[in-house]
């Protein structure tokens, strides 16, 4: 399972191997890589959290906003708890129409930790965006009012192609309208739910862009193909939380609290939706309550509460991001 | 200048030249169309006001919301003042991301009088929206990151036929989503202001689609191609009064006053621009006051107000709408 960790040790030993070579000769140059490939079951066995310079056993999370640039009550909230400090992470819908927003936001603030929320829905009823791309290139993607879909049937055909067509264009409108993205991540886990063929389309413009991509360890049971695309250079989260339409608004708190309270070690990111639940987020997701105002609006209150800081400090959890991970992957 | 208001005349001399040609022969239809042409100058000399069966000397208003689906506030706002009854027509922008919102109004409001507000334009800065007609058949409309350009430089090129482009992709966008417009203006005045061959663009697609289009004769001295490119089935209004940024906030309600006060006879579209100053409209205006949120809050209160409506009895002042104005313009 650990063999998706290997980048830095893959490195070291590769460039010993050459320096070898280059300065005493194949036999010392052989001898040194065998000594040090004797090793290598002791340092492969790191967690990502040694690997960040974290104790065994260390617990780390990343707090995590996703869909920003969907509307301006999800760009505002998520921007106060981000400067509070508890969210410290986040990604942005680029063909949202309030991206611009929080790309202005993003080239102001070079260190906030923002990557792509990469996006091929328009998952609401009254309140609609189409693609990047432009619409005859990416026709298995839009409906017939030229919207990205609504929802995906069953049986549709989206052609892989034209997914990659279209994450290339999100990407690159992104980079042109000054956002330094530190990692990918999925809207609706589009890409990383429906099948192998999507998965290595993100997989293959992530590495092109060299950024990591938000995938964990959780999801190998249910998508097998994501352990067998991922290779010893990627990032694989140990674990994820994320809300459930299951749970009651009034243990909403208790919900967050059981989870920090039976945190594994390993690093574990928390999915959440902040919003203020203001007249325009109301209007936007009014036709159903799942990831709706109201629910944005409890998830921002728990993450900018006293109360989850106190979890945090009590139970000796440590808030990363997303730029740390990226410096373990590129070795950085 | 009356020469664009003798449609219904030019369709019965014709139709009685037709049915004298058929039945009578040509010596009794040259005869009769004579006696016709005799009588002409009566006829033509018909104001609009009074094409519509009002006695000579009526002032007539259209009370005509600008800018429906660029924002939830806006169309909250109008929605909410279509209802009351003082606010009587409306105009949709079809790129905007909460043009769904209102075409769902619509369908259920068959009866209310939207027209289209044709938009080759973004020009907010932090809340954005691209064409509706693939980008890459109307590079000349876009910026280098996809959205409609936010403003069109003095020696800018646009394309005429990119703009026929979009304006077509709109309005089969309106259709499909089940908008029935009655009538067309443009976002900006960009169709009517930027030369006649843009303004030809607008006449054509707006003849083939068989909606009239907002011309009033006030442009005539400044833009002396529109009454070159009318023809003699174009419904032209004789006034409009629109508020300018030269007029202090505290001022708002005396100006529109003044103008009902002093209103000429004959029909005058009133051009506001309501909305809801809330979160969504401050963020999404921010840049400037101009058409801002307290400047659409300010219009939206005047036209929702008893003093309004006191002014209109006192006035005899009365409301009409495109739907009445197509029936004109199509003999109907």
């Amino acid at each position: 399972m650990r063999r998706n960790l290997l980048l830095l040790d893959d490195i070291v030993s590769s460039l010993v191997v050459y320096w070898s070579a280059m300065f005493s000769g194949f036999n010392v140059c052989l001898l040194l890589a065998c000594f040090l490939l004797s090793i290598f079951p002791a340092a492969s066995s790191q967690t990502l959290a040694e690997r960040l310079g974290y104790a065994p056993g260390t617990k780390l999370i990343i707090v995590h906003a996703d869909d920003l640039g969907e509307t301006h009550a999800v760009n505002a909230a998520a921007t106060k708890a981000l400067q509070a400090g508890t969210i410290n992470s986040a990604s942005l819908m680029v063909p949202c129409p309030w991206f611009p927003e929080i790309a202005d936001y993003a080239k102001s603030h070079p260190d906030a930790d923002f990557g792509l929320h990469l996006t091929l829905t328009s998952e609401r009823v009254y309140y609609r965006w189409g693609p990047v791309a432009p619409l005859d290139k990416v026709p298995s993607l839009v409906d017939t009012n030229g919207y990205l879909y609504h929802d995906w049937e069953e049986k549709q055909h989206v052609n892989p192609q034209e997914v990659e067509t279209e994450l290339r264009a999100q990407i690159e409108r992104a980079l042109a309208m000054g956002v330094r993205p530190t990692h990918l991540d999925s809207h609706q886990y589009r890409l990383i739910m429906t099948g192998k063929e999507l998965f290595d389309v993100m997989l293959r413009v992530a590495h092109e862009y060299k950024l990591p991509i938000f995938v964990t360890r959780d999801w190998f049971a249910n998508y097998p193909y994501l352990q067998q695309s991922l290779g010893p250079g990627d990032i694989v989260l140990d674990h994820t939380v994320t809300i459930e339409p299951e749970v009651p608004p009034e243990k909403w708190a208790e919900f967050y609290i059981n989870a920090l309270k039976n945190l594994k070690p390993g690093v574990t990111e928390f999915v959440i939706h902040p919003g203020f639940d203001d007249e325009e987020l109301r209007a936007a997701t009014r036709e159903r309550s799942t990831w709706g105002s109201a629910w944005r609006q409890r998830d921002y209150d728990f993450f900018t509460s006293a109360q989850f800081r106190e979890i945090l400090a009590q139970e000796k959890i440590k808030l990363i991001t997303w730029r740390e991970l990226a410096r373990v992957s590129t070795g950085k």
